[in-house]
């Protein structure tokens, strides 16, 4: 598969040390014409501005992150993470993002009951959809690599994502595949092409050996590490997506280097491994 | 579920400073009746000599780590692993060890290929069942944690291990069933139910948070962690399994401790978290 350069989109993680206008500014420069969205970034300016910086700089908005962390039990600690998350929903209304990106939150604090955990998703869900389809929001369930299911998200692949999804219209509850989540998956290929219009988003990074001490860290540029991306966008596109193709990437180097060199190579990998 | 600590097998991974005679005699000294062995410490007394001391102790060897890493491609590489599986199926029957454990290798050098791996897995299991069958060795498939995926391990979940298993009888090709590499599947309960009598082996302990850098010694004993452990062994036993529960510690801090005190740290919480 070959995708065209005007479907990338620069997710703000990327270049982390830019603010909203920095990173506007970054993929203006460089002709990217998406931007994936982080609500910490988005609030030092407020949602209205920022999606008048986004638009009249004539990019589009692929996704916000995030929405989520409701494997709280009863109580006020859940109360205030559904409240957020009904927070973030209007914020993504006022971006017009395409998607509210939701990690669901790992086991709750001295629990080992994944089930439960789980059920709680599932009510999370339930609460939240009716509110993100009145706005005309998009939700969309990350499944997070297996290794965060303790400490982060209880979801963890991509068959869990979709049955938790399936009750929902596809239009107001959708699945984000990102690969370096996703990669190992023998089932994934399936579970791509039952997933069809779920897909809400589509994230790519690399997958780094040996991970860093943070977990989370662990991704680089495309052709850095073990995935190949080019095999998982053609599944994607065979279950019939053809939006943004978004770059989200967590690595502390990178974070370093000066933001246009990072977007640069964000630019020639994008080309090289998926163009 | 309450499992009679007749049935705990300690891995002699878990006291990894001991050698096998140490280990042998540690168990004795504890009470415990399974041992379960490791082929670089079975070695230095070899595995005829190895047996005898085990069947002397009056302990059953209840599984031997391991064989595996045939991801290399055609060549030397591959040729090379092949062989050296087959010398652990014969000291598998030397031993008369439950068990075989298989690791099936990585990505190879270079190799970005998942689909090609995994084939390469089925190609070995293949070729060398015939030979385990012949000497009455049952080989065990070890699904890794997906974290594994690209540098030790292309078999990620129990499904997938199945899978390759599903072409062999049950007595000569099962799977080993770890909590840490599993214990985040929501699938889990049902593969356990579809696996009945292919499990070979249900290996214990628990996974920490935050893991260490090496993600291969994030281990702890039952309670320290995550996992539900009665849980999975609940439906372990429903699946058919009533044999023995392998203690399986990768754990840097628990190898610094005098092996005596790790032996009797497995049984109290063996008693706590299984009895």
């Amino acid at each position: 598969v070959r995708l065209s350069l005007n479907r990338l989109s620069l997710n703000q993680a990327t270049t982390k040390a830019w603010t909203l206008a920095e990173t506007v500014d970054g993929c203006v420069r460089a002709g990217i014409g998406g931007i994936g969205l982080w609500r910490d970034r988005v609030e030092e300016v407020g949602a209205a501005e920022a999606a008048k910086l986004i638009r009249r700089a004539g990019l589009h908005p692929t996704s916000l992150c995030r929405g989520g962390f409701f494997t709280a039990p009863e109580g006020d600690e859940r109360a205030a993470a559904l409240a957020d998350c009904r927070r973030a929903i209007e914020e993504c209304a006022t971006l017009s993002a395409d998607v509210l990106v939701l990690v669901s939150g790992g086991l709750p604090a001295g629990s080992r009951d994944l089930p439960a955990a789980r059920e709680l998703v599932r009510d999370a869900l339930e609460q939240l959809a009716p509110r993100a389809a009145e706005l005309g929001v998009r939700l969309g369930i990350e499944p997070l690599h297996p290794m965060f299911c303790a400490d982060r998200c209880v979801v963890s692949s991509l068959r869990q994502a979709l049955d938790l999804a399936e009750p929902f219209p596809s239009d107001v509850v959708g699945v984000v595949v990102d690969t370096y989540h996703v990669w190992w998956d023998a089932e994934l290929d399936a579970q791509l092409a039952r997933a069809g219009d779920r897909i809400a988003s589509f994230q790519v990074c690399d997958w780094l050996v040996p991970l860093p001490a943070d977990m989370l860290l662990g991704r680089g540029h495309l052709g850095d590490g073990y995935i190949d991306i080019r095999r998982i966008a053609a599944s994607v596109e065979a279950a019939g997506y053809s939006g943004w193709v978004e770059v989200e990437i967590f690595n502390a180097d990178i974070w370093a280097a000066p933001g246009d060199e990072t977007v640069r190579t964000v630019v020639d990998r994008f080309r090289e491994h998926l163009g």
